[in-house]
């Protein structure tokens, strides 16, 4: 699968967002009253193209799976080796994402884009995707080749066509990776022109002293890539991942294929703004899910206009926060078809 | 039924708590990353009393709905004729809470208890514990007889017994009535000690000049009531209603069987607030659905010590934000005992 960079996304259907505005207005309830719910409603037919919208049932996410060269040196609360651990935990569906995607009845699927680690015995399905073993740390080297960039942009896009060919109405991409919210913060800050210590939080939750050892981290990774953040491919190429690289490929091949995308937390958000910047417009296909409390999180959210749904302090990463919201997203899909109308009532 | 004043509640297990709060911090996440989901999962395991909890299934929604004088005072943006029209549409699963029940399985079940119609034609279920037609306008003569409002407890109390009964792992109260957020304020306002410029919220949805009026007859009401909102039983005579006494009613019974209730908007936790004014301790048994826009909630919530699970600016009523929270209660349900332990983790 080609991966076109710069042109721009086909945005959701303008006339069907009208119609869907007027008929929640039109709904047998005082203006306004389901709040962010009718939002999140009017979003979902326009992205079907059709009001009232269908039921939200099939909603699938990936969870790209990758380490970190950063990991090696102090930024996160828990060493390298968590990371194939959890994948074997995703596999045994024991992870919290796993529990909560059950429940939703989200067809959950990891993948390992960048694990430094074989994955002996593990389905080799998982592994099919894989562009490396770990990348490279940012502060001292890019985390990857020009060539690994596209490789796993084009494995992200393609991966969204199975998921969209399986049936998909709703996707999300979910991540694993020990020190992920290292280049998150730093694609974050990249994008934003913001030094390190407005994007730095606790990640897993690192103490005080390896949170400043963090944004020390980040600002020299910042400092060494300079004016390479004025494009977007050379920011995900110096400051990015094997598996972050993977989930803007999905995001963008989900949004050109006119297919929506609930957001997770910071990974994803991050993700988010790099896709919006490499196909303008994909933003427009994007929802936020949750509010995680990592500020660059935030900060990422507002530059792209996003509201999240929930805001409920998890910071688990996986998919987790996205995954808790789909109900809601299925709520919104219904309001439109089966509440009544003001006009329907009968007044006496 | 016999209604208990002021005799404190016995609380959820401690000791299960602990347990729920010992295995949160193994689980094979960072520390606290489940967030408010977290917290919630040792609530709901604490009253059960069994670490790990049950998956909370079985959840049952009662709408209690009544009018109020002062909706003929220019308060509301709807005319009382409203209520009857939305307690039909109720009946025929199409509010804004008839999709919600429905897409999360809670049962619903909507009562009369002072609807000012006869609601000729309906199911005379609906009315089986109808107290009056209409309750007083509070700025000018109490809400209700006090022989009215130990009546419309002990139908409270009646229900919630019922809907345990028939299973019922956590209970809901939604509201319908036109003018209904003028007593709750004022509700809150009495018990929090606050004038009504504090309290004070559109409601439905009324312009700005019906904001100054909404908020001159609270202040009349609370002028006219004086001291007697020391006493819990008094306030809820003289400034609330039938409908909203009965859902005191009922939350007070759920806390006094051990089953918790979600609480809804304004509406709802007025209500929570004089239950826990007469049944000290009740709180423990409660868990805040969502935010509402309106002052009064918040302030109420705030002393309660309760945080919302949705802030998604819902106003709608109807017990609809508490509807739209239930996934997020069966997540947290589901924690405790789906995740694995971090001790579980092979790092090889």
């Amino acid at each position: 699968m080609a991966f076109e960079i710069g042109m721009p996304v086909a945005p959701p259907s303008v006339s069907v967002r009208e119609d869907a505005l007027g008929r929640l207005a039109g709904l047998a309830t005082p203006a306004g009253a389901f709040g962010g719910l009718g939002e999140l409603s009017v979003w979902v037919a326009a992205t079907q193209g059709v009001c009232p919208p269908l039921p939200v049932e099939r909603v699938r996410a990936v969870i790209f799976a990758g380490d970190h060269g950063v990991s090696d040196h102090g930024v996160s609360a828990y060493p390298k080796q968590v990371t194939p651990a959890m994948v074997r935990t995703f596999v045994a569906g024991r992870a919290g994402v796993s529990a909560l995607a059950r429940q939703h009845r989200v067809a959950l699927r990891v993948l390992d884009i960048g694990v430094d680690d074989d994955l002996t015995g593990v389905d080799p399905a998982v592994q099919e995707f894989k562009i490396r073993r770990s990348s490279g740390a940012i502060h001292l080297e890019d985390a990857l080749t020009p060539e690994e960039t596209l490789r796993a942009l084009e494995v992200g896009a393609t991966v969204a066509a199975q998921e969209i060919s399986a049936g998909a109405q709703l996707l999300i991409s979910g991540d694993m990776g020990i020190g992920n919210t290292t280049p998150a913060a730093a694609l974050i800050a990249a994008s934003l022109g913001l030094p390190a210590a407005e994007v730095t939080g606790r990640g897993t939750g690192v103490d005080d002293t390896a949170l400043v050892h963090k944004q020390e981290l980040i600002q020299q990774a910042l400092d060494r890539v300079g004016d390479r953040c004025n494009d977007p491919l050379d920011t995900l190429t110096a400051l990015g991942s094997a598996d972050l690289a993977a989930a803007v490929g999905f995001m963008v091949g989900a949004a050109r294929a006119g297919t929506p995308v609930l957001l997770d937390g910071l990974i994803s958000v991050a993700c988010a703004l790099i896709a919006d910047r490499l196909a303008p417009g994909a933003v427009d296909w994007f929802a936020a899910g949750h509010r995680s409390p990592e500020p660059a999180q935030s900060l990422a959210l507002d530059k792209l206009g996003l509201s999240p749904i929930l805001d409920l302090g998890m910071r688990l990463g996986e998919g987790s926060g996205a995954v808790a919201a789909v109900p809601l997203v299925r709520s919104a899909s219904l309001l439109l078809s089966e509440v009544a109308l003001l006009a329907d009532l009968d007044l006496g």
